[in-house]
């Protein structure tokens, strides 16, 4: 018998709705992801099963992607079943990080890359290489600071950075952030995006249209695990066909700048 | 007096046709660009003037970019003057790719993104975040290999590598290119490339949206200079922002993928 429930903490993607079927957790660690019935479900299915099988990932890469542990059907609907991601946390700080500044794949309709090129214009992607879709930090007291998506997604180069720096304060409402997780949390972060970035500047088998970086940790809490990176959202992965994937790199490098500067901003400079 | 010609080795870009202004060179190793009436040439010429006396800009740098000499009025027209990067070679094999899979900028209109975007499905730079637009390689007894532009434009990624392999041929027209200047030519435009790449990793100045690295070599000749990378075409540079221009580092790393495989299949592995 599983016994599912409704995750706390999710900051973007679908949730459920009236009559939608939203993502589901037990309580043995597993998040159970509704497979959109349109090809992107399908496509998801193809690139966890051919990623968890692909010999040429390198095991520091793997720990980058959810666990896969198959499909199964829950509530008479079909779902993939993956790591939940903050099984880990008792009360976690959490952003959703689409990385890119092209959202579209280049075999794509006419009418869906124009459906992605105006929410790529709209939102900072075009200009900063990447958009915040979520974010929730959390505060003293049950507190917490989860600004909406429509704010988030037209921020500056400054804005992100204070929107950053807030991601990392004991109190994200506060106008003035303190910024006291900054280093505990960016330079683990920092390490693990380069670690990322690395792959990237090789890796020919995958593009990661869509694509998001979730950066996790927690200000205090039973479990107290460290801040971590994590990818999801493979919907829209497609065949590298000999390329480095350039678009998910310079989204990436874009972001790697970003966090160095607010933490050379707290701490002093920073070497990359 | 000036003892102006049409340049020979000029492998994209505009040139002189019937009623239009061509670029022209001087033997005194400047090269004389017109500039285009529209807000371009007035963009080119602010660019150069703002990169010129920048003081951001680190040394090694600014021997990427082409000297900039000022504005000229030659036969009536306003030119801009810079160095001709060519005077140092007799006959030279040249490639021009212009880097980014995205060429035009945030701010532009919807007609000209529009007509970038076209571009950019058709060619490869959607695909490998780069396109080759001209290129030369000179053979032996005056003969050369200049595939048509509309050839180079719809490369896959395999086409790519044969072509650069083509480009360090002695004979760039042979079915089986020897690649005996691979090493010559692609270990310093590596170096060369890296470099540039770490600068890209940092700046927040400019974004060089259709911006392109010309590579020139020379097989044999007296003056038998060095392979240099070097950038042009600055008409649709714009202010960074406080982002780095991830669209063109992208680029770059995938064209840096790219020339390290070539090298690679010519002499073994190459560690990035």
């Amino acid at each position: 018998m599983l016994n599912l429930s409704v995750p706390e903490n999710q900051v973007a993607g679908h949730k459920a709705k009236e009559g939608v079927n939203g993502p589901l957790v037990d309580d043995s660690g597993k998040f159970y992801k509704p497979l959109q019935s349109d090809e992107r479900g399908s496509n998801e299915v193809t690139f966890y099963t051919s990623f968890s099988s692909d010999p040429r990932i390198p095991h520091n890469i793997r720990s980058f992607f959810p666990i896969f542990h198959g499909t199964s059907v829950v509530n008479a609907a079909d779902h993939l079943v993956l790591e939940d991601l903050l099984s880990a946390y008792s009360n976690p700080s959490v952003t959703d990080i689409k990385i890119g500044s092209r959202t579209w794949y280049p075999e794509a309709s006419d009418d869906y890359i124009n459906k992605c090129l105006q929410k790529d214009r709209e939102s900072s992607s075009i200009s900063l290489g990447f958009r915040i879709s979520g974010l929730k930090s959390v505060g003293a007291s049950n507190s917490c600071w989860q600004p909406h998506k429509k704010f988030l997604q037209s921020l500056s180069a400054e804005d992100v950075k204070l929107v950053m720096r807030k991601f990392v304060s004991s109190d994200g409402n506060a106008d003035n952030p303190d910024c006291v997780f900054a280093s505990e949390v960016f330079v683990p972060v920092l390490k693990q995006l380069l670690e990322l970035k690395k792959w990237f500047e090789v890796q020919t088998i995958f593009h990661f249209y869509s694509c998001s970086v979730l950066v996790l940790y927690e200000k205090e809490g039973k479990k107290r695990a460290g801040a971590v990176v994590k990818l999801v959202d493979f919907a829209h992965v497609v065949d590298a066909k000999g390329a480095i994937d350039h678009n998910f790199l310079g989204g990436l490098c874009s972001l790697i700048k970003f966090v160095s500067d607010v933490l050379a901003g707290v701490d002093g400079k920073v070497e990359l």
